[in-house]
């Protein structure tokens, strides 16, 4: 660290890498030390305002000792290798979601970060820092629902146009993103669903739809049933063809039920525990009063995506918890592939998802579909302040 | 007809059928004529306080020469065998849902009820007089949202205790009542979720459990996946074990969303066609006006059993439309067919169900989990008011 900074070296400097340098370079205890992508162009007008160093290869920027970590914001399939590099640096590393592709590729780096534990490992789940889910969790952790029965997402609201999937040719193909939205806009909702409500399921049935709404070669809308170990349901249901769309995210209890849904949290408490007047109660048709509460959570200063950033720096400084560590990132990754596996072949699939399983689902994919992108690429009007999900 | 007035013979002195009893004997262009039931005992307070004759064999009553119409609400199973020899015996016929338990029971009594075209067949379908379901249909009819894409429909109101199904020993059984909340609670829901729409999906992959949390031998819980000829989405959730429960009926087109939630319809109307902003858009992340607009609609006066009973009626004296046409009955039946064998056997079920295959399917979930209803039967506070569905 110089002067108690920690020095960035940012790897993919595409609208997520582009938008962190400018984060990072705002930030007290941090700063960028060199910025690196395949495209040596891209990274000029960095160099040219703020006079770090410029790496094409990512290599000789671990080795540079300019930098003490990485924040890898590659396109999907290279967040593994450049991070196992990385810790084998000796650096700390914050990856973009996902955390890879596969399970297969996400568990190597778990693996591996194991091994350097001196090092942080982080994943950018930016929308961990979003007091309104923090709030939900913490309802359910607190036992405020009970135990959880059902849990619902309907996030439709990831509308992206034809243009958006003709802005990069790695968009929306099997060998350059590994999937569609499950992959791409999904991964904090994937998390979320289970970072929220600490249960992971154990069986899945979906329908997805390979370019339902675009020409791509990806699944653009996907509808999935989760199993839960405790015998639980759940359901999540995503589209990017569809305007407005809805976010909303509805769990139950043997307490009642929160909705999240237009930033708001209603919590219709039941006074008395459901499974019990189910099981006890003389009246066929009982009715159970029940509370409507607006729960209140603290609004929260600055970008999501700072604040994660800036969590993961006092991790490294000051041994703060890390909101996001890496090892998790496998939770999320693992719903959306059992998800994907199972919306394309219309069979259900078991948790925890086999690793050649998927890589070879994921070959098949690309052999059945590849090329079934028919856009041309081209330039897109990008505001990526348009781009994360309302809560 | 006597004095132009209905004469009503009611088969079924149950829960529903006393209601109609008094309901029909309150109103001006109708009687009931004589009242069935095979406890002949059920009748005694009927004809004790209207003076109708009572029979305890259907047939009998069906000759009499007391009756021009049949009202059946019998368990489920006898709907079929009753309607059809009312309406062999010349009389019009009025059964009460689900039309049938099986799509080959319900096209029999539809096959025979063409043959007999000045008979007037009717279903209980009650919510179709319910004016926020009636404003919802015409909405989309008028094609206020477009081309349909998505219809999802989270209906988990339906608590039921323990005490519900001790009530009765037919109960949530196969051999009573073929099924559970997809034959009991669910075929309102499953009548408007194609009555409102206009569209019959043609594949269903549907999650179910038996006895999820109650101890019978029938489903209480279903989540499933519909796929419309068109490309549309769907999804229906139920569930008898949960309290408060939700019920959110949510349409989406080209032109926005409709959503019906605590007797509310709001329309968020998007500007422009969706589909061709996805398509033409020069923008990555467009956003595209909305409106969100409270749909009014007007208040209905009486109960919904009683208007749908009355347009019966008028069908018969004046040739009203019918608002609930037997030979529609078979719809949503086969959607909760499709459902329940999907969701049980856990393969995706395609439409038009087969009825032997459905049948052959009955037989084998009465032989898996017959006498697993592990409850004593026994009476229970009722209060039929509290039963149905607010919308």
């Amino acid at each position: 660290m110089s002067d108690k900074k920690v020095r960035f070296g940012i790897v993919g400097l595409g609208n997520m890498g582009s938008e962190h340098v400018h984060s990072i370079m705002g930030m007290n205890e941090a700063t960028v030390g060199a910025v690196c992508d395949v495209d040596l162009s891209k990274t000029e007008k960095y160099t040219a305002r703020y006079g770090m160093k410029a790496f094409s290869n990512h290599r000789e920027m671990i080795k540079s000792g300019l930098i003490d970590a990485v924040l890898v914001s590659t396109p999907h399939y290279d967040h593994v290798p450049i991070g196992i590099d990385a810790l084998a640096g000796g650096l700390h590393v914050l990856v973009e979601k996902p955390i890879a592709v596969s399970v297969k590729a996400a568990r190597q780096i778990i693996e591996v970060s194991k091994k350097f534990p001196n090092q942080k490992f982080g994943i950018m789940f930016n929308q961990r820092t979003n007091p309104m889910y923090q709030k939900m969790r913490e309802l359910i952790a607190d036992g405020e629902l009970g135990t959880v029965r059902r849990v619902t997402w309907l996030i439709t609201d990831w509308f992206r146009t034809w243009s958006y999937y003709a802005s990069g040719g790695w968009r929306a193909t099997w060998a350059g993103e590994g999937g569609g939205v499950l992959i791409n806009q999904c991964p904090h909702n994937l998390d979320l669903i289970q970072w929220v409500t600490g249960m992971i399921p154990n069986r899945i049935t979906a329908v997805g739809f390979v370019g339902k709404t675009h020409p791509i070669e990806v699944e653009d809308e996907m509808s999935a049933i989760l199993e839960y170990p405790n015998g639980a349901i759940g359901h999540f249901v995503t589209s990017t063809g569809e305007a407005p769309g809805t976010n909303r995210f509805e769990i139950c209890g043997d307490r009642g039920k929160i909705v999240a849904e237009h930033g708001k949290i209603t919590f219709t408490r039941t006074r008395e525990n459901v499974q019990e007047v189910n099981q006890k109660s003389p009246k066929s048709f009982a009715s159970i009063e029940t509370w409507t509460i607006d729960i209140p959570y603290p609004k929260a200063e600055g970008g999501e995506h700072k604040r994660l950033t800036e969590n993961f720096i006092k991790s490294i400084l000051h041994g703060t918890p890390m909101l996001g560590p890496g090892v998790e990132g496998i939770h999320g990754l693992e719903i959306g592939n059992a998800m994907m596996m199972s919306g394309l072949t219309r069979k259900p699939v078991e948790l925890p998802v086999d690793g050649d399983t998927y890589d070879a689902f994921l070959s098949d994919m690309a052999k059945q579909y590849g090329g079934k992108k028919t856009l041309t690429t081209k330039k897109a009007d990008v505001d990526m302040s348009a781009s994360f999900a309302k809560a």
